[in-house]
């Protein structure tokens, strides 16, 4: 059953209403067709304008904040929808959401099989998923309740409902790294030290979820990454890698989606975090994945247990889906380089490239291993010599140029913003710094704005082991408002398990 | 740590936008405070007028639909913090939802301790979880996922958040139908019967979650339901029994605000459902509850085996609480009485009540099984007398009068609205009616528009066993609008699962 158009027109408002990502809808109580339709808050509507639709959910408006004849839509709706002042709509109920059946029954316990899982995936790639729908998706999925077949069934329904490229290569390079360690950018240096080198590496990178950069976010600082395939297309083969946000190029569009409410939610699960990486990168092409994988007590990967059933997990499905995934195990006892949020990380990676004196060297040595490992996969240096070819890509600037032509590539490069707003943190007392809450860390760079402020973040000035004096400064606070930097600040104030700080006895 | 109310000054602007019950505030992009605090769209900011304050998700507008000195507040903000068009209002960063880690812990598996439980609780009761909070919570205790010290810890977290009474009573009596079978509505025939043989019964009932119907539903077609605490008591002190909507006398607060979420994701389990319908008694001052516990495969509990899990969880919340559970099973295998919806159950309730010739004798005989068991239980029959003594309390007339009594003590009786548009639904073709399915039967009085739709539902013309004709009606569909009668028509039309007709072999 399809729900056909109302009989009744309806002219399009764009009402300026940002509602986040949910598409909302706002008609007048006493609109014929509100009435009509039986239409309440809530409802999940279906809007068309000429073949075009969207699904909505709707809000009554009592006032007179639109006309009768009207239908406001939110920017989110606006967006998704298009269209100028004064469209014509047409309006009807959205069809029952039949996949969110196989969702329940996932709560209730029961297995999510392939063909469920497709229909859950194409419903949340059309939106028709409300954002407490997805927020129970999410959830069902959440912790160890989903198994490796679940798993490859869900990457499998995220691959069908997207888009996906090929490249005229055997091979197609990949770096992901898992998260929860503040301060890894190391894509920033992997991609143009791999692709300065003559591999390919398209690479496709995701804001922020529950971090206070993503890869896209640094990336954004310094060149746009909202990129459509023919023009990321075009980046690769002229330069033969890219850093863009995968969003804008539609490879995992139910992925995209599902992030909106991870975010807030700070949700993160083995089973959907495989599915979305690894159905990003069959999307994108690539046939050789290099994961990046911190494991620290505070990281998102929080045991060696843990990691081996995170890497179980991943080439179990990179074999279901015929890509070849390594798995490289790394410190996230603490962040790496100095910088947290999306500028500062970009310029703790400038400062790389740049060979800079004060370059972070964590940062560094992180970068040129894992881009080792992709040069002795793709066959550019013999196993064992990996290493000294990415250190000598590097130091001898090549990789900047090749990072200054992929920004150039993807539509200009500029300098990473700086924040009006500083404040610093001291030591309370003296003594070594034995230890660093990522997570707290993560949340207090998120207080200060990041990644939605792109200046916004911190920079930790001292690392683990170091020796303080009492009123020695920690970390900088960087905001891009008042408001912002008080509450950061007041967090920090707070929170005495951000550092622990041993005292000589 | 306390966010500070911001420096800024706002004037309130009630906007009329109706959110549901989620309190949304409006800011413009360009006002002061906005920019200062680094507000954004879903930002949860807390909002103060004078000490009164509430906790809202944040639309960031674009537009000139507001000034930029003026907060914009939902319906739902407006009802809860209260206050006239241009009243000084003060706003800050909503502070950090602490209690969201113990949900992400019970989400990985971890249980759910009291304390985590009470803070959670505290935090859903003061408007502290957005909506897709709600979803990841409830989605977490979903399932099988919650256990019976899960279970008294919630219920004892929703008790401490609400109000309670007290009764100069030793014996205060309640029953509760755990749902799934529509049209199952005894309430309004037990609480008369009951109170008329001089016992206590206070009863407060929900609206419907997940059916076309609640008891405060029904009875709110034939008297206010929606009594304080005050007018509550007067009504019980008068005539021994009253039945009205928990949610206005806010005994169980958090579980009134879940629900608005329960009720669009159609989810329910066996630790919310425990907690919810207890929670409330024992806010109620209830210390003998009777639990009506409709068996069949498309009611809620759909086996004996999950019958026996529910009894255990009910006694065993019971127990921990201080009041006596008793358990009655009864037949779900299809709908009591004829209608399904609000003004259709009352309906049922009034012929049954005033000895119609066509009243339906299922419901008159669950509801006299049911308060045989009450009357038993306080004291006024002898085991083995109570039938006796509940039909002739029926049949006198007494607990009709008691009815009118109840409803003229809430607030004066009215009969139930009748809808505007109905249409029959015929039989395909010939055979025996051998099966029904409860959840779609339900489902589709919920699209002629019930419960919200006071009148609409479904009457049901043939109970289970019938032989029918093609072409004989099955039911007829009642509905407000014409949309929603087309909306329920094409649903009907299409689901053949709904009756099953066995041909002659």
């Amino acid at each position: 059953m399809t729900a056909a158009p109302g009989p009744a027109g309806l002219l399009l408002r764009r009402l300026g209403i940002d509602t986040y990502q949910e598409p909302v809808a706002y008609l007048r109580s006493d609109c014929p067709v509100c009435k009509s339709e039986g239409f309440e808050s809530r409802s999940r509507i279906e809007i068309w304008r000429g073949d075009a639709h969207i699904v909505a959910t709707l809000n009554v408006v009592h006032d007179e904040l639109i006309d009768k004849n009207q239908l406001g839509l939110s920017e989110a709706a606006w967006r998704a929808l298009g269209g100028e002042e004064g469209a014509a709509l047409r309006v009807g109920h959205a069809r029952p959401l039949l996949s969110l059946s196989s969702v329940r029954a996932k709560i209730y316990g029961r297995p999510l099989g392939a063909e469920a899982a497709a229909a859950i995936m194409r419903d949340v790639a059309e939106g028709r998923y409300s954002d407490i729908e997805m927020a129970a998706l999410i959830t069902a999925c959440s912790g160890d309740r989903v198994d490796l077949a679940e798993t490859i069934a869900l990457t499998e329904a995220m691959v069908a409902v997207g888009q996906r490229l090929d490249w005229p290569r055997d091979m197609v390079l990949d770096k992901h790294c898992v998260g929860g360690l503040p301060g890894n950018r190391t894509s920033l240096l992997v991609v143009p030290i791999v692709a300065a080198c003559g591999l390919t590496i398209p690479k496709t990178s995701s804001r922020a979820i529950t971090s206070p950069a993503g890869t896209a976010d640094a990336m954004g600082t310094l060149a746009p990454v909202e990129l459509d395939i023919p023009a990321m297309r075009r980046v690769v083969e002229r330069e033969g890698g890219c850093i863009v946000w995968g969003g804008a190029v539609s490879l995992s569009p139910a992925d995209d989606l599902l992030i909106r409410v991870e975010r807030p939610l700070g949700l993160d699960s083995d089973g959907l975090l495989v599915a979305s990486v690894l159905s990003k990168k069959v999307a994108a092409g690539s046939n050789h994945v290099l994961i990046d994988m911190p494991v620290g007590r505070t990281a998102k990967v929080r045991s060696e247990q843990a990691a081996h059933a995170l890497t179980r997990r991943f080439r179990g499905v990179g074999e279901a889906l015929g890509i070849a995934v390594d798995v490289m195990l790394s410190d996230g006892s603490q962040p790496v380089g100095r910088g947290i949020g999306p500028a500062l990380e970009a310029r703790d990676a400038l400062a790389v490239l740049r060979g800079a004196a004060d370059a972070p060297a964590d940062l560094r040595q992180r970068a040129i291993q894992l881009a080792a490992r992709l040069l002795e996969l793709g066959g550019k240096a013999a196993p064992g010599h990996g290493l000294s070819l990415a250190a000598s890509t590097l130091d001898s600037g090549a990789a900047w140029r090749k990072l200054r032509a992929i920004c150039t590539a993807q539509g200009g490069m500029r300098e990473p913003p700086r924040a009006d707003y500083t404040q610093v943190v001291a030591a309370l007392h003296g003594g070594r710094l034995i230890a660093i809450d990522n997570r707290r860390l993560a949340r207090l760079a998120k207080l200060a704005g990041a990644p939605k402020a792109p200046a916004a973040g911190l920079e930790l000035h001292r690392p683990l082991g170091s020796q303080l004096e009492a009123g020695e400064p920690l970390l900088t606070l960087h905001a891009e408002s008042p408001g912002e930097l008080a509450y950061a600040a007041a967090y920090a104030a707070a929170q005495d398990t951000l550092f622990t700080i041993q005292e000589a006895g």
